[in-house]
């Protein structure tokens, strides 16, 4: 620095000065985006913020067998989800925040996770998903279609207070945990909840993914039956019927499920695939059987693929190449089976079969435009009915 | 500047280097700014985030008719509001979200715009004010009352679901939309509402403004009655009386209302008048009927101009010009009738009127000192008593 | 630019452009730091803004006279508490919003605070610790145990909506204030508190500290009685029991409690010991008497000195010398007598011991880990049952 700034230089740095006050940092050197949230990381990646959230607005018009009103069409126009996000990393350790800010506010995800020993084993605690099937693994903002499948739905185990560990590397995916179920009202106790799984990715390489997994919940609680939704969500506030198996009195303490996984993604196409079984079974009362399976097949018309997580071994975003965003058909097919022939066993449906497809037009990487028409049918009446159909639209926008 | 800096300066810059590491952006430039709240932006415009909040701490005691108990005086302190607001931008899309920390939590606002055309045709989609009413369009922050009149609070139509077109330039302001009013419990079937505003300014230069306007909705729900609290507040928890009519049993179909603005600010003047006049009708009941208006006065004894902003044709913040403060007085005069002769109507009040004098001081930017005297009248008796009196002071701390 | 950069001056400016957008700001310089949460500040300290939050997960398992249900163990896994933080300053005023994510929902503190008279003189308004007492107005991060003592939650005061002036310096530390108990439901009007507390420092350099001090209380409001579980939490949701005494039917209007408290910090030692009184009475009932006291002694192994705040006059966090954490050990005895001779007051368990045994890590400046063995005794059965003992452990995240 022997010599002189040439005089140009200096009246840039000059006229600079007179607008723009100078941001630093007292620690190591810091990079923000702002991409309508906000990031804030150091360069070194030892610690970083972001504040996002999502929300979805989803139209509703739905009839037959899914209004809980016999021969009427109901429809609704609601938040299916609004969320705040928030993550944190401070060298090992990092946070991940998630509150619903529907419904009067409740936190959806929030927990610690421990980075410190490698990619394979990694600590989380707190209240997170417990990681049991491939549709449910993934996010609500990157499944295809706009609700999930009714067995993905049926053995859902929610988000729930727990330790898990697990790992990935680019040939498998684990997870392994001990969850909060419940606290027994006999004694002030906690019920517990172990849930594992394990995918296998024999082809994964630019241009295909093949992914086979299973996974296993064995649940100590109390349980009165499964259920879902016929497809659709319906109306904001139970509005929709639902396939279901219950109880007719009592709940009692088991429940076991397992699932197997099948994807398959090349370029610009992908099939997905799941079978859930699972039985509600304790002393005293006749054992809750059910099982289902769908089939899922996406073409991005528009050339993209869609992205895959190791971590979590789920399908991720989909990022537009071009500024007119990427365009995606796909169509599903799902069934969810809980006929029980008892007489202290109460049925409504039995058996639902339905038939999902839609069309999705990612406009940009925050925003994700999506119209589903749903056939359902189901073996038995409910209310009078045992089909309909429904027309279903949401704008999702996740910053 | 045409020699070498010299080496103290070059000293200087060395040094400053020593304890602060450098904070940059991975896309395009960016600003940023703390006002006690974060704003970042990008320096071409493209994409923004803000995080702010609005706390209003109100104190309120009063007497006669405006407590409901009789005899006695009312007194209570506490939020008015407290919300979080978040908003933020990516190119042709923004957000804002606006969450209500009072009451264990709620979402006051959450809607997406679509900016991408002009000034003159934006949409926006999501939980948003409809825009009916000059006082309840423009922003509880920068009401001049510290209250709204009874006819803007007895037409408030509040914050819906929907989808609204709007758009502004300087001589007129427009919007209309169609918004979720409920569901209906018959059959599961969204219940509507449609409503629109139109603004012009005849004048609308530095030194005045002219604002002529009205507004329409059609409403489509279950509704009961018209009311509105006398004036104040009251206490946090339904501790004050209303003017209101309703029905003696049960709901019907139809809400349809109207409203005439006018608005004149000149200088460190303004002049603020509202007519709204509405019914309530369906097949089996009779039609209740309301109107009400109000006149408000104002005066920024320090030579402020009250801002307003004709992207939703209302009046804004008034900005202090010294480091003293803005100190404004203004006096309100308001009416709500809801006489209706009808046996199957009850009535609280009939009519009320009520007389505001207060001071406003605007101490900065963010920090506004409230003190309303209020008088009201009712033409029937309500718990035994037909007038009272108020004394409300607010902190507001708006960042 | 006719004359050349400095060859060296151009590679470096090159490359930086390469990676590298400038960020900048409108207003005076500003500094940002990232400890996984987000804090923004002008160099000149006149404007700031800062996002955190703290997490709280607590392991607890309790048997005896601890749990609600006689003869079983109980145990639960939960967020004892997690709150997001967001603070600001605006020259001489700041705000402090601490709103709890769990239970839905809710304001924990919210209050603005003028600094611009001196360290002597501040004043605060809106929800806020009343502070009264030691080891209440220390945040519930750092106190030592992982509950505080009983004859703390005993007369804990809560968080109000009020107005406070306090102050501190070196020598002492001063607070009083005047907040909303409760409304009144005979005649809508408010029920205040007025709580006062003075803090003296006779010794207070680098290796100790001595710190003496008293406060009082003196409440209007609607009372039923004291009482504070034994010393553990239990579950999340009630399933411990307390010591208490109440009325057999109805509330009286006056409460009134002082305290005294002691703390030695002598380098990585600690004392701290407290005594409360206190009285409910009112007309047309007899008083209920309450008293307690608890003293603790800690010890750093790894040789850090628990910080101690004088504005607050309480203990802070202790902050790790090496990368190993901070290791403490502690033993606290505490004390709660409710005991009432008379026919009109229930009681339960009459008086309490409990000894508490407990090890910290502070792990890093964010991260603690604490367990807990706690033994209780009562003078009369609760549930059958007069002892009992509990394992608590607690993972925090404070950022």
């Amino acid at each position: 620095m022997k010599k002189a700034l040439p005089p140009m230089v200096i009246a840039a740095v000059a006229s600079l000065q007179a607008y723009a006050g100078t941001v630093t940092t007292n620690g190591p050197d810091i990079v923000i985006d702002t991409n309508s949230g906000l990031e804030v990381k150091t360069v070194d990646g030892d610690y970083a913020f972001k504040l996002g959230g999502r929300v979805q607005i989803d139209y509703n018009t739905y009839d037959g067998v899914i209004n809980t009103v016999e021969g009427e069409t109901g429809s609704d126009l609601f938040f299916r989800r609004a969320r705040l996000e928030l993550k944190g990393k401070a060298k090992d350790w990092s946070y991940n925040i998630s509150y619903n800010l529907t419904d009067s506010g409740s936190i959806d995800k929030l927990f610690l996770t421990y980075n410190g020993w490698n990619e394979m084993a990694r600590l989380s605690i707190g209240e997170q998903k417990e990681f049991f099937g491939l549709e449910d693994t993934g996010s609500s903002k990157w499944i295809t279609a706009i609700e999930r499948s009714m067995p993905s739905s049926a053995f859902d185990v929610g988000d729930n207070m727990g330790i898990k560990i697990h790992g990935a590397n680019d040939l498998l995916t684990y997870s392994a945990g001990i969850y909060k179920e419940s606290v027994d009202a006999a004694d002030n106790s906690l019920d517990t909840a172990i849930t594992g799984r394990l995918v296998f990715r024999p082809v994964y390489n630019e241009s295909m993914l093949v992914h086979l997994g299973g996974g296993l919940t064995l649940r100590d609680g109390s349980f009165d039956g499964f259920g879902a939704r016929l497809g659709v969500r319906g109306g904001e506030n139970g509005t929709a019927n639902a396939v279901a198996a219950g109880y007719v009195a009592g709940n009692v303490d088991d429940l076991s499920a397992y699932n197997l996984e099948l994807a398959i993604s090349m370029e610009s196409l992908h099939l997905m695939a799941e079978y859930f079984d699972g039985k509600i079974s304790g002393s005293g009362a006749p054992d809750i059987d059910a099982d289902g399976y769908y089939i899922q097949l996406g073409w991005i018309m528009t050339g993209e693929r869609r992205k895959y997580k190791t971590s979590i071994a789920a399908f991720d975003k989909v990022k537009p190449n071009s500024s007119g965003g990427a365009w995606e058909i796909f169509g599903r097919y799902d069934n969810l089976d809980v006929s029980n022939n008892n007489a202290l066993i109460t049925e409504s449906g039995e058996q639902a079969d339905s038939l999902t497809l839609g069309v999705n037009w990612y406009m940009n990487s925050l925003l994700k435009l999506s119209a589903n028409y749903v056939h359902t049918e189901t073996d038995e009446n409910i209310g009078g009915e045992d089909d309909g159909d429904a027309l279903v639209a949401r704008l999702q926008y996740a910053f």
